[in-house]
């Protein structure tokens, strides 16, 4: 399905202006859009006319192609969800680095002064998140993370984890990185062994891993990923781990128990706002009097929605909070926030890691019956994402909390980084 | 105006239980208090009867005496008011160690469980914190920040900051807390020879005389405290530091210029919910684009009033925001949060370190012509204080930001912690 790249040849025609530029209905209609967005420099060009669309003032540094006028049209009326099904069909076509071209087009949308319109929460309302409802949950999470444990594989490397890495410093590999997070949140809930966990979301069960291994903690780690249990029960039998990691195949809502430790990496992106004060109360009733928690999510400067194309293709039903929403979790319950750290640029270099990963696997995604648009839509969703946290646009918080009246907490985060 | 406060043996009456116990109407008003309060273990001797009220069950640990059935019916009306005003005067004694009495009344208030009744919003209201408007700050500050240098020269130590100082161990002095307070949060902005500084909110000027003579910055320092700007003009003189130092009789909300760093520390209490989001549009527009601030503020793990006690007597129109409050500054203008930090057991060490400081000196206090009802309400000020950070009632929140787009924010916190 994918379109001719083009050649050296078109991109000299365009630094020479050697083209027609704007004159059709559709040309003047982006122009338009692009004089809203304050004319970024980007210059697209339609390959049914050759006509080529710039901003006036300023240079384009960015080219993009767009195949055909039904294209065109889609991207005007609904450019966020349109420029995103266009490039994976092929039918838009960026040239160059696309990382870079990501950097570009969220550096437009991210101005700070744009206070929400009235439009912007009407769209906000009609593009809001599918529910997370018990079922609505199961089949959220089935769309994204029953792919296919060996597609997952190909990229996120050998611990198989599918959040943000801790990078001590930007050089290690992406396998140290995600095991230099792990210890980073173990300590930051000074795990011990003998303590009782509970993980709320486990992913692929490295991290209940590591603490049952690692720090001697006993672990119940929950997920309604069929896939992901399958393998990390796989996993603990491999590494001797049963007796002291048990993998619950239930949503989170079902936890019970009381736990020394309540331990939640890269799930409350899929929870739902509605759902913040249930989880709060579930980590409440979980903790014991000197317990102590950890929240790790995706996370906003202020409240808004997910990229609509993300939201639609990609992540069905996530939702990031701003830090102000985060609070909803813990401040009914009275739960004492003790440490907050925004790890954004490690986000963007984990994502880096993992598109470079993906690259230089991309025939093997091929060999695995995944068609082009597949193949392209990924590589837009890393692409972007890198974007997303490289321009402030996406945060990530790690939240650490204990029960209110714990005065076991520690007094300095010097240990969190003594060697 | 203080009353007697009792001797050995009206204690080892109580203990044997040799009393008339709870017949009179008031008596039996003040144990249906307790009772609704969940009985705690506090034995009130009412002077006037030798009548003792103690809780049916519980085993009571703390002695309270009560002067008059004045004093009495007020307590009964007006608990929360009534019993600082009482212990003021006199009329109300506590036995024993003051902190470990208030700790028990804190820990029967600080229940995670009781959501907010209607009657607890209605008292809300009528006790709402008096209006942070321009002219109303400046008399509110003044009430409290200018009752003398000298009075608070004794208890606060050679760096007169009023502020929560950082122990690196429990063990080092006031003193070497409160400058490593200051070297904690120029680090946490990463502040640099020849950075401009805005602080909003100075107090005696220690921070602001700091950050120029140790990091070579240039200062511009706020604060609508005719005394305390007095004081820390007098300093920079004494230091040599006016070139780099200018102290401005002024509200924060006057703040003008671009500045590399937004410095606020303990000023946040006295700004009003209302004026959050004109403090946050403040620091944003204060910044350059690679600006960085901080704000140091008291805090609590949910939204709630200051103690009314503390705010109609001690600090007028304070109020001591949830982190999700706080948000209300950041959100708004796509500043983003960095870290945050809960450093409440370092109020408490800093307070305890004050009270026994206070106490120390508190015939010099008397001597400055301040009443016994003064020295008496300072005492309980400084001890409910210790009492509310040590049961978790109150929290010390530093938020470390950054404007939205400043990819120059440290990778990791390490450094705060490096020798």
């Amino acid at each position: 399905m994918s379109i001719d790249t083009g050649s050296a040849d078109t991109t000299r025609a365009s630094a020479t202006g050697q083209v027609r530029t704007g004159d059709s209905l559709e040309g003047r209609l982006l122009r338009r859009l692009l004089s809203s967005l304050g004319d970024p420099p980007i210059e697209f060009q339609f390959l049914w006319s050759g006509e080529r669309v710039a901003p006036s003032a300023t240079r384009a540094l960015e080219h993009v192609r767009i195949a055909d006028r039904r294209t065109l049209l889609g991207l005007l009326r609904d450019p966020q969800v349109r420029f995103g099904d266009g490039y994976g069909t092929g039918h838009i076509e960026v040239e160059g680095d696309l990382v870079k071209f990501m950097v570009t087009l969220f550096q437009i949308f991210n101005r700070p002064d744009d206070r929400e319109s009235i439009l912007s929460r009407i769209a906000g309302w009609l593009n809001r998140p599918r529910r997370n409802t018990l079922a609505g949950s199961r089949d959220n999470i089935h769309r994204h993370y029953d792919i296919g444990n060996e597609f997952y594989a190909l990229w996120l490397g050998e611990t198989m984890a599918y959040t943000c890495a801790y990078y001590p410093t930007a050089q290690v590999t992406l396998e140290q990185a995600q095991i230099a997070k792990m210890d980073h949140v173990c300590r930051k809930v000074r795990l011990g062994a003998g303590d009782s966990v509970v993980e709320a979301g486990c992913g692929w069960g490295s991290l209940a891993l590591h603490m049952a291994a690692r720090y001697g903690a006993t672990v119940r780690a929950f997920n309604i990923s069929k896939e992901q249990i399958d393998y990390a029960r796989h996993q603990a039998r491999q590494r001797g781990l049963e007796d002291r990691v048990e993998f619950i195949e239930d949503d989170y809502r079902n936890i019970n128990g009381r736990y020394d430790v309540f331990m939640s990496v890269g799930m409350l992106e899929h929870v739902g706002r509605e759902n913040y004060a249930q989880l709060g109360r579930l980590a409440h009733h979980s903790l014991t009097a000197e317990g102590r928690g950890l929240i790790h999510s995706i996370g906003r400067n202020r409240p808004g929605l997910l990229h609509p194309w993300i939201e639609r293709r990609i992540f069905p039903g996530a939702y990031a909070p701003s830090l102000g929403e985060m609070m909803q979790i813990f401040e009914p319950w009275n739960l004492s926030v003790i440490d907050v750290e925004n790890l954004r640029l490690h986000y963007a270099l984990t994502l880096r890691h993992w598109l470079a990963r993906y690259e230089a696997a991309v025939d093997k995604v091929r060999a695995m019956s995944f068609d082009e648009t597949f193949v392209r839509m990924w590589r837009l969703y890393l692409a972007g994402s890198i974007a997303a946290f490289e321009t402030g646009t996406m945060q990530l918080f790690q939240v650490a909390f204990a029960k209110h009246a714990n005065n076991q907490i520690p007094l300095t985060r010097e240990f969190l980084y003594a060697k």
